[in-house]
């Protein structure tokens, strides 16, 4: 579990004594084409909150997933003979298979009713973190569906977006941190992880930072993104609808420049560096 | 990464739109024999802070092991040949070795200058979470050392300690949650995990709790205590002797009771369920 780390961790980063995370209030139910940086910016404004340098709006995936109309409705797919032949050896329905690796480079692991792979955008999560709990939108016609939902083409991307949309309203320099939440080897239950960020730095690089005995610190980068996508997922709950943005006030980072690495896929372990690939 | 969860982690719980963490001010650098329920109840103090019913007290394995004089005199310790073989193939220090082995359960995978082992308290761990950063006890005779710092005996124990001596002075229902920092599989950089759990559940259970739509939630346990130590570990930092506590306020739970499973191993999934074990 060790390897190296983007340079683009190399960020000044620090947290202060205090964290402080809001679910923002009175945020509807997203539906396809909705505008996220002028429904964040009318809850930011509902909770009288002033965006200031170092704030972060978290968000779910699924949020994004809905106002980007990444609905599929699992009737009108076919199932190629490949995920014919992985759903009767993992016994899922074949067009859930077929969902599950049109967005999967490769099948990581599979058992009776599991199948982990790595996502085209490069992290490892379960069915590809497709929802499969039939969340439909507002436009489906009666009897449609079921109802899947993948994730963002690009969440990058669409916190990029958000971010620069929220720019145009405020000269703030903030964070977006799109999560999904995931399950993990060794441990029990899911955690909120990053799989979207702009603005802040996916990685915290303390390496170099003496401690309190003036040595340098043994453990050395922490997964900001991902500890910052935890921390929400306590307030957003798992019904993220509800609760679409989270405020997190205590961090103080630098504005990005182009000369770093961005984005979530800094998080992700590339397989020639990870002994459990 | 699916399997069986415990059922400890039926009780009730949630949390609201609001989640607050402070890192409690002026705790000294803990030592040997120091009393941690009064180091913490002296910063609640100072911080202003009455504990209230769902609160909860992070501190880092690091404290407790400093207040339970977990040091190690490296010079003092002789490698078994098993050690010196292992310490051969991975290119370490045999006595280093040696003491990660004390404490491990089996090795899981190991690599030039990498040792990850299933640590004899359930959880898997780079070097089973030992110290080798010399953070030397007060006591350290001059010459001596260089020091390493074990992990507590039992870290849940240790939370319990601390949360019933914390009883003697509040009637609030509070949890604590001892942590650990500590690296994954397919995910670049540490992340805050519980290793020690008392009063909070460890999971979250949503089974049976319907969406905004009325459904039964898809993904449904959440790794509490661990979101809760990711969480902290962003104010307390990694150099965490100088905040030693952190204070989360905006959880709700019930009290514990003898019916259901507590503790951080709640949160180990067991090796026969494990699809990377």
């Amino acid at each position: 579990m060790s390897g190296a780390v983007d340079a683009g961790s190399a960020r000044k980063m620090s947290c202060g004594p205090r964290l402080d995370l809001q679910a923002l209030p009175g945020v509807p139910i997203v539906e396809p084409g909705d505008d996220l940086a002028q429904l964040a910016w009318e809850a930011l404004a509902r909770a009288s909150i002033v965006l200031a340098d170092g704030d972060v709006l978290v968000l779910a995936s699924k949020v994004i997933s809905r106002a980007e109309n990444r609905f599929v409705d699992l009737s009108t797919v076919e199932a190629s003979a490949r995920a014919v032949a992985l759903a009767a050896e993992v016994d899922k329905d074949p067009r859930v298979v077929e969902l599950i690796l049109r967005d999967t480079s490769e099948v990581s692991r599979k058992a009776r009713g599991v199948l982990v792979v790595r996502h085209r955008l490069g992290f490892i999560a379960a069915n590809a973190s497709i929802d499969l709990s039939n969340a439909h939108p507002a436009h489906a016609a009666p009897g449609s569906g079921p109802w899947m939902l993948i994730l963002p083409e690009s969440p990058d991307a669409s916190a990029e977006r958000l971010r620069a949309a929220l720019a145009l309203r405020s000269t703030a320099n903030i964070g977006i941190v799109v999560t999904d939440s995931l399950g993990r080897p060794f441990r029990m239950g899911t955690v909120g992880a990053a799989i979207g960020v702009a603005g802040l730095p996916p990685l915290w690089d303390r390496r170099g930072e003496p401690d309190l005995f003036g040595r340098e610190l043994e453990t050395t980068v922490t997964g900001l993104a991902d500890q910052v996508a935890a921390a929400a997922d306590l307030v957003a709950g798992q019904a993220n609808e509800g609760r679409a943005f989270v405020h997190v006030r205590g961090l103080t980072f630098e504005p990005e420049d182009a000369t770093v690495a961005k984005g979530a896929s800094a998080l992700y372990r590339p397989a020639a560096q990870d002994l459990y690939a």
